[in-house]
């Protein structure tokens, strides 16, 4: 079908990711069969095993690079631990350009609907916070300071994506996380 | 047997609970079975499933009470969001007496080693921000402040028990709670 190539763009993964969302939306996520989500992206369940473990995976594709960004942009350790936490938000922002917004709601909307996939997502989030402590331990920050600059770094990214994909929000994500970074400074220090 | 009555105080989901509790610790989480649990505790697979849905909910027993804690010691509206924060988890100190901290450190170590039961205690900890944020609002504070403010008090309260539970930790859990606190505030105004 010509008209939808359009859409495919990308390998196999991205397709087979794609192709699952539009089916989550549109029927949900416990009625769709991988079954479908391969045959929506022209490929066969085989295909969709070699990339993805189960159903659940397909919208946590490229979790690896999401967490090389982070931690690619950390700072050296010649900073505070905040600011090092900082320096990677800030560079991750890259993340999160405006054509991929509409995306993102999407994905949050089907996320949200479903326990699984909300375990999922945290368990992502969960494993970013874990990736940066251990890289603040190693630039020679102490144990308890990495884990709560980390953690916190991670509930800045998620309350910025949550506002992010509000309904009618038109800052970018940059705007919002720089207010979600000195919202929490002012309730910390009031 | 009369020699392991002692052990058996309370009624079966708390028998349930330190049984499976047991087995993890001696022979893993995935090698126990529900009627091994339950012959351990004295009791039937069907008494079982009427206090749990699964073998994973057993050592997640109370949840709705542990949320109660923090929701009920939630100052009213008139402090900040932060201030209100450190009450209830100052209030809630009360849940981590000194006799439960080899309980909880057992536990810690089986949840640790299991991705199933690590996702859940995610779980159980986005859920209680999730509280903490509704409660919030409804005191007047704004989503995103709410959001910040839930979120943050978790993160103390996540950091404090990992500490907490460390082997050779003599703090208690008071002392620990309100070092971390402190720390947190450190960090995000240096």
């Amino acid at each position: 079908m010509m008209g939808s190539m359009g859409r495919w763009q990308g390998g196999a993964a991205e397709r087979l990711r794609d192709a699952a969302l539009g089916l989550f939306l549109t029927q949900g996520y416990d009625k769709t069969t991988v079954a479908e989500i391969a045959a929506a992206a022209g490929l066969t369940e085989r295909t969709f095993f070699r990339h993805f473990a189960d159903k659940r995976e397909v919208l946590f594709l490229g979790q690896e690079e999401f967490e090389r960004v982070f931690l690619t942009a950390l700072p050296d350790g010649s900073d505070e631990p905040m600011a090092m936490i900082a320096g990677a938000l800030d560079a991750a922002v890259v993340l999160f350009p405006e054509e991929r917004r509409p995306w993102s709601r999407a994905r949050r909307s089907v996320i949200a609907a479903n326990l699984a996939l909300r375990e999922r997502e945290l368990l992502k989030m969960s494993s970013l916070a874990i990736a940066l402590t251990r890289a603040l331990s190693a630039r020679g920050v102490d144990a308890a300071s990495a884990a709560l600059a980390a953690e916190t770094g991670v509930t800045v990214l998620r309350t910025s994506l949550a506002l992010w994909v509000a309904e009618g929000e038109r800052r970018t994500f940059q705007e919002i996380q720089n207010a979600v970074l000195a919202r929490l400074q002012a309730l910390l220090v009031p």
